[in-house]
C-alpha cells in the first residue's frame, strides 16, 4: 500500500481527553475516530488489526468449536424466561420496536445460543458441542471510557460448551483454558488465568485471563512462577493432559481482588514471589451448569432414554479490547511497536527524499519486489520532511522499517531497523528483500 | 469436515411458513434459524456461504477502495443534521440509551461517513477517496418475509466515493458499475443494471443491479441483448474505457416500474427482445453530488485556495439478501446446487454403507487426502441409510459429490457426480484425488 492512497489521518498532537496511551496512539495513529460515547468507526489501520486478531482467534477457536454468527438484536423474551432481563440494570440497551416488541442490543449470548442448542439438537450423539461466534455486543457503560478499551459497542468472541454431564464439562472448560493460552501467546502476550468471580453471568468456577499493565482496572494477586510457564498446542482430545495442564497452571495462585483469600496467598506464596499489580482483563472463563439450559429447556435424551439437562459453559474474549491492551504492553514514547502477529503491515518504507529520482526510483522498486513475494508493505511515498516521516512510521508501529535515503544508497545500501530496537543497520539494495523476508519468517 | 462433528441441522419437511424456494431451503438445509421476526442465527454451514460472499466482494472492492468499519448504533444528531430523521419513518429503529440520549440503528451510513471524511480530510490531495464497510444493518420492515431475502437486521456492503468534481465522481460511479458487475459474474450470477430511482437516499443518477427470478419483488423491462454482454476485469484508472463500458452496458434499454418510459421502451427495444420479469435487486448505485456533504459540512481546500463541497456517490450490495438470492436462481425440486464460488464445501463424501469397514476405510482415506491438499470436503459419516445421506447431500448443494459403495467398490472405483447434472461416473480410486482437484480447478 502506498501511503499517499492510504487513509491514514495520523495526529502530531495528543488528544487532550485520551487519558491512556493506547487510547492516545489509537487516536493519533488514526486507527479510530469515536462517533459518540464509546462508539468507534475503525478507519483502514484499526481494521487491519482488528482482522488479525480476529484470525488468530478464530484459528485456535475452530480447533476445538465451530463458527457460527448470531445476531446483534435479541428478542427481550428469552432473558425474561431466563430471569435475566433486570439483572444487566441500565448496562443492557432496550428497545422498542415499530410494534412496541421489546428488544435488546446483545451484551452477551447465553439465551440466545442455549435457545438454538434447544430448538435443534435433540440426541446424546450430537453432544459434546462447542459453538462460538464474533459480533459486535452493546454494553450501556455509565462512563464509557479509555477508547476501545471500555467502550459501549465492541467486538466480542464468545464461546458456548453443551455437555452431557459435569466431567465432560469440565473437559470442555479446560480445553478452552488452554486454547486460550496458546491464542494469547500467538499476539505476543504474557496472560494468565487468575480465579474470577461469575458477576452475572453466574456460576461455580471462573478464571479471568488479564495480562499486567499499569493503567489496568482490575488488581490482581499472584505468583510470580506463573508468569515463566510456557504453553503449546496440544491434542485436545487427550483428556488427561488436558487436565494435567491446567492443573500445572491453576497450581500457581492467582486471584483478583474479589476472589482474594490474603491467609492462603501468603502462605502458598513466599513474600518475594509475590505479584500485586493492575491488570487488563482479556478473557473470560465460566462454568455454570444447568443455569440456563434448565430454564430455557435445553436438554438431550441419552442412551437410556432420559431427558437430562446440558452442562453448559461459556468463554469470552474482548477483541476491540485486546487491541488496546496489546498497545498499552507494547508501545514507547514514539508509538505503537505491534508484535508482528498482529501488525498492520510488516514492513515499511520510508522515503527519506521523495523529490530525488534515485531515492524514489529504488524505494518503488524495492516496495513492488516485497509486494510480490506477499508480504504487507506501507511505502511512505509522501512528499513530506524526512523527519515527519520517520515520526508517523514510529507512531503506527510497523514493525520493520526500510530507510532509503542518499546517504546510504552512496554505498549502494539502504537502512533496516526493528522499530522496538536501535540497531539499524545498512544493508546492499541486492540483498534487502531477501533480507527482511528472512527475518519476518524467523520471528 | 465430518458430517458427525459439523453442527448441521438439516430438516425433512418443508417449513409450513417459508413461502420462497431460498427460505425454505436455508431452512432445511440447516443454514439459518429465525430468532424474532426478520433476525436470523447463521449456523456453520450458513456462515460458510456468508464469508464466501463476503470474500468475493471484499476481493473485487479492494480494487477501487479502502475498507473502514463503522458502527452499528449511530447518533441521532447527524441524521437530523441531513434532514433524514424523519426520511426513514418507521423503519429507523430509534433507540434512547440510559442517558436519554437519542441514538439509531444504522439502516444506511451517509451520514456517519460524511462526518468521516469531514473531520479528517481536509486537502484536496485526498481525493478521490472511496471507503466501504460490511457491517449489519438494522431496517424495521413492517413486513419482514422471504427469510434473510427481506430480513431486519441485515448485512451489506456499503461504499461511498468523495469527489472534487462531477467529472470524478461520475468516474467512481462508473467504476463501480463495472466492479459490481465483477462481483456477480464471480458469483455465478448475470445480474444487470436497470436504470432506477433514488428514494430516500435522493440524487440525480442511480442504477439497481437485479438478477431474474419468478419470486423478484421488482418488475423490469429490459432488452434481452443486455444478458448477451460480457464483463472482463480491467484497468480502472483508464477513465476512459471505463466510460465506453458503462456507456455500451446503458445503451440497452432497461428500466425498473418506477423509472420504465413506455414509449422509449418501445422504439428501443424490438418486440421480440423485449423482456419484462420479476427480479430481485441485488445491488444499488447513487450519485447524489452535494446532498450530505453540504448540510455535513464536508469539504476540502483546492488547488486555487477555494472550499469545495465534495461530490457523492454511495454504492451497496445486500451480503446476506445475496445468499438468498443465489439460492432462488440454483435450486432445483431437491436442494439448492451452489455455483462453486460460494459453495460452503466444494466436494462432499458420501459412504453409502457406513458400517461396511471397506467403504469406511476408503472414504476416510478419500477425505484426508482431499483435505490435505486444501480442498474444503464434508464427509459424511454419519450411520444413516444411504438414501437419507444422498438426499441430505443433494440438499445442501455441493457442487461434487463422490458416492462410495460396495457396488463400484468391486471395479475399485468410486462414483463423482456433478450436483446439477445427472452424469455420475465411475472412477478409479486411484484417481479420484487428481480427477476432483483438476475439476475444481477448472471451473
Amino acid at each position: 500500500m502506498k501511503r499517499s492512497n492510504f487513509f491514514l489521518p495520523t495526529l502530531k498532537e495528543n488528544p487532550v481527553d485520551a487519558k491512556v496511551a493506547s487510547h492516545r496512539l489509537m487516536l493519533r495513529s488514526g486507527m479510530v475516530r469515536q462517533s459518540s460515547a464509546g462508539i468507534y468507526s475503525w478507519l483502514p489501520l484499526g481494521l487491519m488489526v482488528l482482522k488479525n486478531i480476529e484470525s488468530i482467534v478464530r484459528e485456535e477457536q475452530d480447533k476445538i468449536s465451530q463458527q457460527i454468527l448470531m445476531p446483534t438484536i435479541q428478542d427481550a423474551k428469552i432473558w425474561k424466561n431466563s430471569g435475566r432481563y433486570s439483572d444487566y440494570g441500565k448496562e443492557m440497551l432496550k428497545i422498542l420496536d415499530r410494534n412496541k416488541k421489546e428488544l435488546i442490543y446483545g451484551p452477551t449470548n447465553e439465551e440466545l445460543v442455549t435457545e438454538i442448542f434447544s430448538n435443534n439438537v435433540l440426541s446424546y450423539k450430537d453432544v459434546p458441542m462447542c459453538l462460538y461466534h464474533i459480533q459486535w455486543k452493546f454494553r450501556d457503560e455509565i462512563r464509557p471510557r479509555f477508547g476501545v478499551m471500555r467502550g459501549r459497542e465492541f467486538l466480542m468472541k464468545d464461546a458456548y460448551s453443551f455437555d452431557l454431564n459435569e466431567d465432560d464439562a469440565i473437559h470442555a472448560y479446560n480445553k478452552m483454558f488452554i486454547n486460550y493460552l496458546n491464542i494469547f501467546k500467538k499476539m505476543g502476550l504474557k496472560a494468565i488465568p487468575v480465579k474470577a468471580d461469575t458477576g452475572p453471568i453466574g456460576g461455580d468456577l471462573s478464571h479471568e485471563f488479564v495480562i499486567l499493565a499499569e493503567t489496568g482496572e482490575s488488581k490482581i494477586f499472584c505468583d510470580s512462577n506463573i508468569f515463566k510457564q510456557s504453553i503449546d498446542n496440544i491434542d485436545y482430545e487427550d483428556k488427561s493432559l488436558v487436565s494435567k495442564i491446567v492443573k500445572h497452571w491453576t497450581s500457581f495462585y492467582s486471584s483478583t481482588q474479589e476472589t482474594l483469600d490474603e491467609n492462603l496467598y501468603h502462605s502458598l506464596v513466599s513474600s518475594n514471589n509475590r505479584i500485586q499489580k493492575n491488570a487488563i482483563e482479556v478473557g473470560h472463563l465460566f462454568y455454570f451448569g444447568t443455569k440456563y439450559s434448565e430454564p430455557l429447556n435445553a436438554s438431550v435424551v441419552n442412551e437410556d432414554g432420559n431427558k437430562i439437562f446440558v452442562k453448559m459453559g461459556s468463554y469470552g474474549i474482548g477483541i476491540s479490547r485486546l487491541i488496546a491492551a496489546i498497545i498499552e504492553v507494547f508501545h514507547d514514547e514514539k508509538g505503537i511497536c505491534w508484535p508482528e502477529s498482529v501488525a498492520p503491515f510488516k514492513v515499511g518504507i520510508v522515503n527519506l527524499r521523495q523529490n530525488e529520482k534515485n531515492c524514489s526510483d529504488i524505494s518503488q522498486n524495492i516496495y513492488e519486489k516485497l509486494c510480490s513475494t506477499g508480504v504487507a508493505v506501507l511505502y511512505d511515498d509522501r512528499n513530506e520532511g524526512a523527519g515527519s516521516k520517520l515520526a508517523d512510521m514510529d507512531l503506527i508501529g510497523i514493525p520493520w522499517q526500510i530507510r532509503i535515503g542518499p546517504k546510504s544508497l552512496k554505498n549502494n545500501c539502504v537502512e533496516l531497523k526493528q522499530r522496538n530496537k536501535n540497531d539499524e543497520v545498512e544493508i546492499n539494495i541486492s540483498n534487502i528483500v531477501n533480507e527482511v523476508r528472512k527475518k519476518i519468517v524467523k520471528q
